[in-house]
């Protein structure tokens, strides 16, 4: 629980310490911010008015035109498909064998990818890939299923499939006009970088950021194919969890506890955006350092904190909320903790 | 190039900046200092007072028992021995074979070690590892040649094998009394964590902790025998330093290029110490959030500010002190670079 202060708006991030035996061995910095569709914020620590890389955590948006365009309906992708492109997964045989049935399925190919290629990040994935002799391929980059997204669009739009990871592609441009929109902001010269997977990323205001999660979560307001869109894409993470992340990943267990409560992606360098539907809010978080384990112990505080967090997720996410360190041996030596300095 | 203030004492961390495209995307604070073996600091940056535990970046100051109880010239104990007592090792072949032979020598086995198992961290030798249908034992764990030395002292001391990761073990004692020794500190009531080898860490002053590395540098205050020991063990880390790190890793190229001009160690949680011999000085830093990529580009600030970077160490370090990131299709989209506020 986070003992925020009198004042909604406090101006300092928060901290998330790492104590091993009686110290504090080392903290990290959060910024993050809480706000309703209309861009009321309910509260926010440190500058959330700074331009944050929202990296993979904004998937979940990227994924709007894949079903708002028709591409979804017409190429048959099912739910499981919605959630994996929305999704930073292990490489696990389900989410490969899943991207490549899918690229199968649209007339494409692993090779259409043009995300790269890396070892599965989880450790048991990557060493049963190298204990069968094999090695990965572009569809264990934890960024396949976005990318199959993308080239399902781009098919179905008779655009062409190679080139798509260029801001100038209509892939990516689409992407930017549903930004534009769910921010009120005019994006075209904002400041970009290349993603991990080399599509582009482009900087927001965290505060905007979680006006975007806000409207995701609360689309009333917004054209009715829209609404629509993220309507479904919400029930598809919701019912297919663990192909937003996999085994012993936050994502998965908290977004399929949740049960539709909560959807919540990170992203790389400390970032989680997650959309509340029931509350109509949108949460938007970083630690300013880029430690993934500081930005899921923030999560956890700030959920706790909105009295979100049902048994279902306690059981769930606990392991992700209030992280308990231990060795090589097995033994108990620390634990992360979110506290208002 | 640290653009330092003319005081020499500032008060503030420094920062390493992680930039992608356009911005800073992630930002990490780092309290530094360097002393002379007398205790004078040279310069420090940030509140140095702080006790910070140690972790493996102390283990050259670990290994002195080993060489000062006469265990290492009673048991044969190699210079590349010596290095890898000083290691957190990648748990490639070269090291685990060491570690086994070196136990197999004093008439001990893998199962005698108490550090715990884990799968090498260095990715190829856990891939190779997998590939071959193996698993790792406690050899492969990055402390093992730590525990070599630790059980070779307790064996040569006629001392119980079993147990010696425990504060109140003769082995575990030795070393308190040389880090009492060396930062002119009393121990007794320290904050004492438990490390991810099992042993005690004990919560040193930052500022202590550089005037031991000073002390090790350079011994000439020492009584003779404990001198001895530290230009052993740095003779034999300069001389074996793909025993104290591996492949890939800055502490092997750095303490390699340097050819005993630096000897620098890295700890978990974003620790490094460093001995400057021919300077007399230590150097001792900690990223505040635990991110070991801010301590490397850290060190290399320091060492650079320090004008002990010589062509060949820039060639072998480079790569750690200025890093180019690169993403999973091989293109350039950011870097970390050392600046002051």
């Amino acid at each position: 629980m986070i003992n925020h202060s009198s004042s909604d708006f406090a101006s300092n991030p928060f901290t998330v310490t790492v104590s091993r035996g009686p110290i504090i061995e080392s903290r990290h910095q959060v910024i993050a911010v809480i706000s309703d569709a209309k861009g009321k914020l309910v509260r926010s620590w440190g500058d959330v008015r700074n331009a944050v890389y929202l990296r993979s955590a904004i998937k979940p948006l990227q994924a709007i035109p894949l079903v708002e365009t028709g591409a979804a309906d017409a190429l048959d992708v099912t739910e499981q498909e919605l959630s994996l492109a929305c999704a930073s997964h292990n490489g696990e045989v389900a989410h490969v064998d899943a991207v490549s049935e899918w690229l199968k399925r649209i007339g494409l190919g692993i090779n259409d990818l043009e995300c790269g290629t890396h070892w599965p990040k989880y450790e048991a994935a990557a060493l049963e890939l190298a204990g069968a002799g094999l090695a990965p391929s572009a569809a264990h980059n934890n960024c396949s299923g976005k990318h199959s997204g993308f080239l399902s669009t781009a098919v179905y739009m008779k655009e062409n499939t190679q080139g798509y990871i260029h801001l100038d592609h209509p892939v990516q441009q689409r992407i930017v006009k549903v930004l534009e929109d769910f921010t009120d902001l005019d994006l075209s010269r904002a400041p970009i970088g290349t993603d991990g997977c080399s599509i582009p990323t482009i900087a927001i205001p965290l505060d905007k950021a979680a006006l975007a999660m806000a409207r995701f979560a609360d689309p009333s307001k917004l054209e009715a194919g829209r609404a629509s869109a993220c309507h479904r894409i919400q029930t598809a993470v919701a019912k297919f969890p663990h192909m937003i992340a996999g085994t012993d990943r936050l994502c998965t267990a908290l977004d399929g506890a949740a049960h539709g409560k909560v959807i919540a992606k990170v992203g790389a360098e400390a970032v989680y955006l997650a959309a509340l539907p029931e509350l109509g809010l949108g949460i938007a978080l970083k630690a300013l350092d880029g430690a993934d384990r500081a930005a899921e112990v923030a999560l956890g505080a700030l959920l706790e904190d909105l009295g979100v967090v049902t048994e279902d997720i306690h059981k769930s996410a606990d392991p992700y909320f209030h992280p308990i360190l231990r060795n090589r041996n097995d033994i108990v030596v620390g634990r992360l903790e979110a506290v208002f300095d």
